[in-house]
């Protein structure tokens, strides 16, 4: 249940409350006792064991505060604000420092809903809805479009993976029949100079004179939507978006990382089941030049399902990524993940859980459980198994 | 609409609820898409542009959240408290870190009120009341005693501008027919040495042989007040203040801000007219020495007016700005802004605004637009006019 | 009294309402006027007095923040949260930055509670609640565990006073006819390495190859308890931890803190009496090496009194520390503290108060007063004297 903070007028009214003066305070605080354990083996087949016990936060759901609101402007019009911020409950180090969770101011009507500030992008939704593990704990699929693959080798592809700053976002309205979508565009924010050629009297960002410097024009820039349909046990939604992570002005080159993803779920009543498809190119707008490292790709595939058993949920998730480094001499980096998972409710806002969750490295992948320690990969070994385990509480407000 | 929360017990006696056990959480969330041009030009008229788009925060009301409660003690005393955090909601990166906005205990009765903390100083309030655009977003008058005049050339008199910390303020009681009136003084909490000549045994503030080191005596010390008079369709204030900006212990010189500001406004019901006076000097009680730099001083004025349209409002504000560098091979800095805007008033929380606003800059100053890029200032590129708009959302709770 | 946020649903139900659906939000806003003084004389009987004059938080009470809640689960069972943020209203800096001081989820029944989460340690608490001063402002006491004896000599013995992070607790139901008591595990939280010998394969902590690094194994953690017993004016209490403050994994050293202290109340009506006696022994699992610093040992013992006075309370206590150094050069460190003070309370949530406090050192020893400056040490100068006084207002809500 949420809690809501009641304006003072309203109370001395009573019943005639309405939505409208309402600010709502709500969390979560999750903690768990979770453990990793890493295995990699060298060429005479010897095993170097990485492994760390914790107290964690955010093995069910991610722990959270925040504050929201709506205002019933009449005729059908609100507006409305959400400021959630991540908290650290297991050390206390993160407080309401930032609302780097959502931060938004809305106006919605009949046409649906403008949202401006910082929020998920559309295609972090599929990633998350249709993974029976929403994508956090140990269990988290794979399917994310950052991190690194294998020290030294990134996939950091993008600031705006799972949220963008400085967006401004379209929502269909409620009434369409079961039709959904969510357009974004994120303001890029950098500086344009005019004229800003490489000669006199270009400039460089600070002001300065140019002396070789590169100003940046439109890294940061995320456009992208996301569009479904839900109705009765059927859940399905394709995204796609096209995310520039990194330009030069002055030598006209532009990285853009352009995401595609599909999910689907089906309630049976007694299983419910999900399946996701995923891809992502980095695309560079020009011929890779010798010096430049080509982009990676990404492609992967999640299918896991639900089970309700009493006031308790059964989970299990598989899900499996592949990347292509575009480098013919090196094997292509590929790895599978399986989670399962138990959660038992205690009431709507508590919750015990255990989820167990295994990774296998191939052709040099080195993902890990998600918060879970590196691997060793130095002396030639090569990364294999890491398994993991979260058992924990959440309880929300 | 403020949001209280209500205490628990008094929720049970319903309608005997009464303020002594309140407290409001309250904010702002302001979002704008703004823009800004700055146009420099070189002594053969040929021109460089510097361009920049954001959503941004704060374009009509700086955006917020804050927590204050006031309890009733009896006998016409009250005690309460403020705690004002200032939030980035366009990218979500600033939440409750710190309630620099605003931060105080207070102690009322007939007396007036005593208030302990942070706050804004006397001598801000005549530069954001007298405002049509409130000293905020692309609006905002050019009387602020911080910022940069042109690069290299820092007009940072004061940390104490806008707000002081570690201050004791009083406030008259607002019973004196229409006369109000605060006083701040704000602890400078330097350590002092005593004896701390430049000799043995004399030390510097870290305790360590003084060797040429310098420790500061009063710097950071705020003393100002602020006194006016609102009645009916007039209100008139006038504010002084002596801020130490930086001194030195063993030198004996001691740096001090002196600003004195009037204010006045008038609503003649159709039409309300706004105007102001503002003044800096910044004196060195020691002769100026050829090394040290001279201070900057400012002087400026502002006129505006507003004029209310059904639910909306226009805003339109003209500030001049001269700074006398003390310097005369150097001809003066001067710059003048000039601000149109509209409000249009949603309902009392949710109100949709435009404003544009353009400066024109003189003898090498290079203001920009509050938010705006720099100008080009070099390879002997004049700055000249700077331009910008917002159009956005505020929504408060 | 405590501010709830009630659930919006239950307040349209009315006299309804119970704990089980209610958020808390509470907080403390105390500010103080305080000033410093500190002596240090050298050989020829000259001295160097050290002063500051600040506005602080926290001269009473500890200045705070913080939302908590419990749900009732039914059977006896309930769940709750705890996330308390330290604020600095005397400057603002600090706002909801972090829960350091509590940060937790619990799961409470007829056997108890376990917490999980940031919390105070079983041995910090005998330090604060048999502390007539509470171990805040200027009188508080000189047992505390951490803080620096003099100039290079720190006594930092654990990052776990008083709290600590990623711990699991326990504590005792409160049925047990006065009979209190709680255990505490903190997680180190480091990583292990198997094999991590310091020859190959053995592996630094950050997986690169070992080049003489140490990776820390146990460091961090802390095993602690108390017991106790309240009844009627009497309450005593005994707390025991072992705090394991550093560590080399691979040189197979451990260095553990071990802390005990026993503390008691006695409420005789006129006038409450307070006492404690507090250990701490640094050791070392091995023969200290002549490199190695030998751990610094505490002894220390408190007594006080509260007289209340009406709507006031007198406070006085007396603590006395000595370090022993294991440094037979040296002579082992002492100091005494007095502290005298008055509360003179508004309402149940506004207090007045007034604190002095006189710090004695001897042998070398510079304890300084609570937030207070340092005293001068070098040049042959030894410390002596600390004075301090708060002169303040608590606010809760």
């Amino acid at each position: 249940m949420k809690q809501k903070l009641i304006g003072f007028a309203l109370m001395l009214v009573g019943g005639a409350a309405t939505a409208q003066s309402s600010v709502t305070l709500f969390g979560v605080v999750d903690a768990a006792i979770s453990g990793f354990i890493n295995k990699s083996t060298d060429r005479a087949g010897r095993t170097v064991t990485v492994s760390r016990h914790d107290l964690r936060n955010s093995g069910y759901n991610t722990s959270r505060l925040g504050f929201r609101g709506t205002e019933d402007l009449g005729g059908g019009w609100s507006a409305g604000f959400w400021l959630e911020a991540p908290i650290t409950n297991d050390d206390g180090a993160t407080g309401i420092a930032n609302f780097s969770r959502r931060s938004t101011v809305s106006l919605s009507g009949d046409f649906g809903e403008v949202r401006l500030g910082r929020d998920h992008t559309p295609t972090y939704w599929n990633n998350s809805v249709f993974d029976p593990m929403g994508q956090v704990g140990v269990g988290a699929n794979l399917l994310n479009s950052v991190g690194s693959i294998s020290p030294g080798r990134d996939f950091k592809a993008s600031t705006n993976y799972p949220r963008a700053s400085n967006s401004i976002g379209y929502f269909l309205p409620p009434t369409l029949g079961g039709w959904y979508g969510q357009l974004m565009y994120s303001f890029h924010e950098n500086t344009k100079y005019d004229p800003g050629s490489a000669t006199p009297p270009g400039l460089n960002a600070a002001g300065a004179p140019n002396t070789g410097a590169v100003a940046t024009a439109r890294a940061g820039r995320y456009v992208g939507g996301r569009f479904g349909y839900a109705s009765g046990p059927l859940d399905v939604a394709a995204a796609y978006a096209q995310d520039t992570t990194g330009d030069s002005y002055y030598a006209g080159t532009t990285d853009v990382t352009k995401t595609a993803n599909v999910g689907a779920s089906y309630d049976f009543g007694v299983l419910k089941l999900f399946g996701e498809l995923a891809r992502e190119r980095r695309v560079r707008d020009y011929a890779v030049t010798s010096g430049a490292s080509p982009g990676i790709d990404l492609d992967g595939y999640l299918v896991g399902f639900t089970v309700p058993v009493g006031p308790g949920l059964i989970r299990a998730a598989y899900s499996q990524v592949r990347y292509d480094l575009h480098t013919p001499a090196l094997p292509n980096p590929k790895a599978s993940k399986v989670a399962l998972g138990y959660v038992h409710n205690l009431s709507k806002r508590t919750a015990l859980y255990a989820t167990v969750a295994r990774i296998s490295n191939k052709n040099g992948a080195a993902l890990t459980i998600n918060g879970g320690p590196a691997f060793v990969t130095n002396a030639g070994y090569t990364p294999g198994v890491a398994t993991g385990y979260d058992l924990g509480i959440r309880h929300s407000f």
